[in-house]
């Protein structure tokens, strides 16, 4: 029993081809795919002329509004493949107090498992699960492994995952709790990826590292697409994005390119500013530098450990969208993520996690500099729920037996 | 800037008045009130046969899903006074391998703040906030509070906050860093609520414990409205519903009358199982025991916390809509809850608190009894997300400076 049509319909899937993101060079869709022969991420393209004349904007705005509303555009070809817990389309919530007036945040720690991880890991699954793969291993720092437990237990298939030994404790037991045999390794994420493409060579498990399967940019291409239909299908001045692999703002470019051949948006692009913390920042030195490719990030360290990626496999992809929008990869120190984090909590009671802080300190930053403008629309993305990360300590205590005083309460 | 039509605009409330829910006496909506008179729970009238005439079904069917598309149906006259942090419409989850085929999880987790408790807290803050209330304080097992204190927080309303000294660290801190103070008490909830009703006595804070002010019902009855658009407009053949203080299983029982009096559903009723655990079953005693009211549960314990409630002050209204019902008043044991909680999460991919999963041991234990069919549509409440709640530890590690052997991952 789903009550949800989006999910037991059938929609046609546009899908035509996968291509390489670096040399342009051909795939067939509907195939288990890794990197392209250059070693490069792979996109995967849809007939959009077709599409235009076939279905009308307002066919989507007429379906429940979950990822699933948009079927056409995502590659799973037969809902019987689709491993859904319940993708809805996360809210915008306002923060006038520690924000703006015009600034609102894409609260992404609705999704399941808590994450945006859900929007891709929802997609590369239910791919894998349409392509007949059985086994899957994954680097992580804690909340895409998260959902590749959950989705691939969901379907049966097998999940290796390796995190760095100084994950959350929350996120490795959440990922056991969910059905997969998670490894602490001593390194970092990059670490954790060497593993997993070695077994890979070995045949032994699939690579779900991030941008190593093409599918997983196609859900988290949902990001750009919803939001599109959330603004009434006008994007917004600028849009922050707390980047480490980078997935999320490639897709929303992606997702905002193809709306435009669809004719269902103009020409109009938000600045797009990927931000990292100052003590893993390869892209902004990148950015800074002029160039098209980034070294790796040595001694990386941020309390904002989800950005914590010393090195992007598609760090071409999210420098050229930044530069192609106008807007800047910028870095901010950890003691303003935290400030931001505890400001949006007290005034506007909502608990970020360090990531979504980080868009925060990088949006005043940006303001202070005049990168963007008071009257600017600006969306922040808060990529996880709060209650994933550590708070501090709460110590007043009261014994009921003593007779109280009220006025110290 | 809120994009959501559903709360910038202006929509009229039918709210007429409010009555006590045991003798009907009348109260004056739009003013502030906590119990009646006669010491029981208020509840919000409205003019349903004038809205019968003025607002159809499809008109709520157009707009965006989230709480506030109910607005002909809630207390809060005046959009300004809504206090939202985006409480979306939750997603119906199946979970066919450790429930079954026609067993369908309401993930209230996705909620602001994680859980349920957003519904009723949003509801009650935003009169507040109509109401010109500065200051209030309420007892909570966790959750409440956390909602309570972040909606405050968002709006400058002034919070204190009682919590039991054994209630999880995590639901303390998230209390604390929304900006309300928390006290933790050598006591139960009931202790709690005895220090807010003495301080509300003497006039210090506004008491808003379960019940004892009228419109955090109102917020939770949004738990049925759901369901009803949900599944069609036909309601389900039963809801299992985490009990403690009551609110959602009245406020469920509640909206049902409401959509029949409007004509947008039609007599037919879920059985009402009001779910509780072994060691704090107050409700399961009076309803075997044929009693109206439930007298005090003494030594209650158990892990699921939130239904760790002693004493409602909604008895006989909860008792009275499982009897009307056709259901039942369960208990069941921490051992099926942890387990049900384990199944949900390796299974099913949906890691549910432990109250959450108290209604699938529920369910399993009245499919076994005969009480409700395989063949019968079946709702459980999963009240909060699950990452609040201790998990079992995940001892692997792997040291990636030694050769690493494949086999053995």
């Amino acid at each position: 029993m789903d009550p949800n049509p989006n999910i037991h319909r059938q929609y046609r899937s546009f899908v035509t081809h996968l291509e390489c993101s670096l040399t342009g060079e051909r795939y067939e869709a509907d195939r288990v795919h890794g990197l392209s022969r250059a070693g490069r991420p792979l996109l995967v393209r849809y007939d959009l002329e077709a599409m235009r004349g076939a279905v009308p904007r307002i066919a989507i705005q007429g379906r429940p509004t979950d990822m699933w509303r948009w079927r056409e555009l995502l590659p799973v070809r037969d809902p019987k493949h689709i491993v859904s817990l319940g993708e809805i389309e996360t809210p915008l919530v306002p923060i006038p107090r520690s924000g703006g007036t015009h600034v609102l945040v894409k609260d992404e720690g609705r999704l399941p498992t808590g994450s945006f991880k859900a929007r891709g890991l929802v997609m590369a699954v239910s791919m894998a699960r349409a392509l007949g793969i059985t086994r899957i291993a994954m680097p992580t720092n804690g909340n895409a492994g998260a959902a590749l437990a959950a989705y691939a237990s969901r379907c049966g298939i097998e999940t290796i995952i390796f995190c760095p030994d100084d994950t959350p404790e929350i996120n490795v037991r959440e990922i056991a709790m969910q059905g997969a045999r998670v490894w602490r390794v001593n390194g970092l994420i990059d670490d954790c990826g060497a593993i997993v493409g070695e077994g890979a060579r070995q045949g032994r498990w699939f690579d779900f590292s991030t941008l190593k399967e093409p599918y997983r940019i196609e859900g988290k291409k949902t990001m750009g697409l919803e939001l599109a239909a959330q603004l009434g299908w006008e994007l917004p001045d600028a849009i922050f994005y707390p980047t480490g692999g980078g997935t999320g703002l490639i897709g929303m470019w992606k997702a905002f390119a193809e709306l435009e051949a669809l004719g269902w948006i103009g020409s109009k692009r938000p600045k797009m500013f990927a931000v990292q913390a100052a003590g893993c920042a390869p892209m902004v030195r990148a950015f800074e530098d002029g160039v098209e490719h980034a070294e790796r990030w040595e001694n990386a360290h941020t309390v904002a450990a989800g950005i914590r990626v010393p090195r992007a496999v598609g760090d071409f992809l999210i420098l050229r969208a930044v530069r192609e929008s106008g807007g800047r990869a910028l870095a901010v120190e950890d003691n303003a993520i935290l400030k931001a984090v505890d400001d949006t909590a007290k005034r506007d009671g909502l608990l970020m996690c360090p990531e979504g802080g980080a868009t925060l300190a990088a949006y005043r930053n940006a303001l202070a500099q005049g990168l963007v403008s008071e009257d600017d629309r600006i969306i922040l993305f808060n990529c996880s729920t709060g209650l994933k990360y550590p708070m501090p300590e709460a110590p007043l205590w009261l014994d009921r037996t003593q007779p109280i005083d009220f006025d110290a309460l």
